[in-house]
């Protein structure tokens, strides 16, 4: 077997079967094969794709090219949740505690990753003394006691996918669908849990912009799950606005707490109950999502979803204090209220109220980006303080005088680039629209 | 302007304008661009091709990305000749005398080159004392003074296609026409001439395995050619059998000598006259091809021609005496002859004697290879004096006990590597069928 042979294989259309796609997978992530020939070989892949089993042996292997975690010492039926990524997207720190108080075991070991924000773990690490490195046999006790921990990335999980992401990153071949399954599935695989839910953004913000990509996408990942034998849905969502009232770090840290509480914009809960509901239904604690929702709702109105929220962050070190009161988080220096005016004036119409009709989802994730809120590689520095509060949503009118919403910055420069991206972000017109549902669809 | 965007903008079917064409040649050339982006551009490429346009400004970026040859120093119209390459291709040694003789200066620069033999270079420098690197000031004295001088490629032309071939060879993306067509015009356009004919071979021993795919080929070229000013034809010829009746290197000189002293065979003959008098005509020394047949059958029956080329081989130091005596090259240690019975015992038919019908001529390259006469990477040595002798063609009887070719060797095993290869070349049937014609086409 050679690399040149395979990828003269794939580019011709041809089918490579498991021994070729581990060669490739095993002989780039040892530097056997150089990126050279990996870019002509993902190149050829993004023009003649990947059937199923390619796929599936793709994200194996992928899998299997560094650790696996072993959750066999947490007790019950393990659930991971992966989202493929949005703007305003704070579910985990939303879902995580639902789930733990209701006695599901969440293990989550998230990266970084690039973005508009920070990961997770950024926007944990917003509270006092929150500690995000921890080792495994305390990753593993702290679920197995409290129910619930997330850490950051120790484990060497599937390096091929960090390798070959990183090529494909500056190759233009990130997005094939068969690449993006296998670089999301391969990770989770290799982090251990025994059923997996998934998060499919779609729209203008998210990574798949059409309804028909994400479903693709869905129907793929979810099918790799389950052929490597762990349950796996998908629930497809809305992307194109921003999820909830808050982008930014400690902000959505903020709003997670406000959801607990039982203050949840309705959009953002809607997504939560129905990730939750999934959640609940592959983990064998709930029957049906029928059963699974007031099981949420209780949970919440209960107080517990919040007093295990307060649990987990306590267990890994953080100050409790600043979830009691939201109000102790550092401020930023300047903010800034983007009113209707300034929205109707960027769509150069002559109205005193109007409708906002679309977003351009990926223009407020960078107008975050700029304010310093999030990363573009990954030795950036991020702020965790900036950020935007939304007040409108799409489908709702805005005066002329109305906050439409408010940046938050330390840096003035940054704040008038950020004004200047974030007010070109909406359409407005005179007579509304017709919005979007938050989920498409579940799979 | 950034490679990402360019690789994204030809992976999504744009059109790449002149500026940033050079942007990707100048930037790989000079090292900016690292391989893996260029592995992938030439991937998207091969995908999306390029238009006329983009072919002809990729061809320009590479001509111009080293030095360009002055040859205004050589009286008259230059004209130069190129083969895309074959097996038992030896037009040059012939064509190059033949003109010079009719007073047409032949100024050619030659590359060594990977294949079944070694390029024209390597086949002179079989001739004892032969110089094949001299100084240009002395290359243009000797085209001046004798009309003919073929040297070593010593000037620096076209190293970004050197650079992009030797990619395109590890990853897949050789056969694109675009990209073929550049290769070669690049540096035709480096090297200095005013008219250019090109052969183009088609069929199993050939590049391009299809008349369409040749003719294509042959087009693209004429056209980068005319549009950088310089007069440029192109002549399609078979290759689905070698040309000739040698393979290797000083046998191929023994037989162009056999030409110019009026003894060729018939197809190789033909190619040749082709050839010239399509030289002749772009030199202007002839105003029809029917006006140039006559000029060239004159000038070797007069025995004008060998004369040229013996002046010719003399100004470069060669040793002339192996012209007039060809007995006096060196011999192999063995030989062995191929009988009609090996050929019909290797197709698996009963019968005492057959025809010729088709010809695997990769195949036949391959056995001159495998004997030595060729290189595969180019710090391989070549033996000069291995290569096959071939008494039929194709359409041709053979009888069980008559000779079909002798291959010539230096090392037992290499000869019966070779011999076992050349006999599944020929498929031999119990009738005659319909043969190529030589020429195809003029363009």
């Amino acid at each position: 077997m050679n690399t040149y042979d395979l990828i003269m294989k794939k580019r011709n259309g041809g089918i490579l079967d498991k021994d070729e796609i581990t060669y490739i997978v095993d002989g780039f992530t040892k530097g056997e094969i150089p990126d050279y020939q990996m870019a002509a070989f993902l190149m050829a892949v993004y023009f003649r794709g990947m059937n199923d089993e390619e796929t599936t042996n793709l994200t194996m292997a992928m899998a299997d090219s560094g650790d696996r975690l072993d959750l066999s010492l947490i007790n019950g039926r393990k659930v991971d949740k992966h989202s493929t990524g949005g703007v305003g997207d704070k579910t985990s720190l939303i879902v995580g505690p639902i789930l733990a108080s209701l006695g599901v075991p969440v293990a989550k070991m998230s990266g970084r990753g690039l973005g508009h924000t920070g990961g997770t773990i950024d926007k944990l690490e917003g509270i006092p003394g929150f500690l995000t490195s921890i080792s495994e046999e305390a990753f593993i006790k702290q679920v197995n006691d409290v129910g619930l921990a997330i850490v950051g990335q120790t484990a060497n999980l599937a390096p091929a996918d960090k390798k070959i992401y990183a090529l494909r990153d500056v190759t233009a071949t990130v997005d094939n669908i068969s690449l993006i399954a296998a670089s999301i599935m391969s990770k989770k695989l290799a982090a251990g849990a025994d059923a997996i839910v998934l998060d499919v953004k779609t729209g203008t913000g998210a990574f798949m912009k059409t309804l028909e990509d994400s479903k693709k996408l869905a129907d793929a990942m979810c099918r790799i799950g389950n052929m490597a034998g762990r349950e796996t849905v998908a629930v497809i969502t809305d992307m194109n606005e921003p999820l909830g009232n808050c982008v930014g770090n400690t902000l959505e840290v903020i709003e997670a707490v406000e959801c607990l509480k039982g203050n949840g914009e309705a959009r953002l809960m809607e997504v939560c109950r129905e990730l939750a509901a999934n959640m609940l239904v592959v983990s064998g604690k709930a029957d049906s999502k029928d059963k699974a929702y007031p099981m949420i709702d209780d949970t919440i109105n209960s107080g517990k979803a919040f007093d295990k929220m307060k649990e987990f962050v306590a267990a890994q070190g953080g100050d409790v204090s600043y979830l009691d009161n939201t109000d102790l988080f550092e401020k930023t220096k300047y903010e800034k209220i983007i009113t209707g005016k300034d929205i109707i004036k960027a769509n150069d119409i002559d109205v005193n109220e109007a409708y906002l009709n679309e977003c351009d989802n990926q223009e407020i994730g960078m107008a975050s980006l700029l304010l310093g809120g999030g990363r573009r590689t990954k030795d950036e520095i991020i702020d965790l303080s900036v950020g935007i509060r939304l007040f409108k949503h799409l489908g709702d009118r805005i005066e002329k005088d109305e906050a439409v919403a408010i940046l938050y910055a330390n840096d003035e420069n940054k704040m008038s680039e950020a004004f200047n991206r974030f007010i070109k972000a909406y359409k407005v017109t005179k007579d509304k629209a017709a919005g979007n549902p938050v989920i498409y669809k579940s799979v």
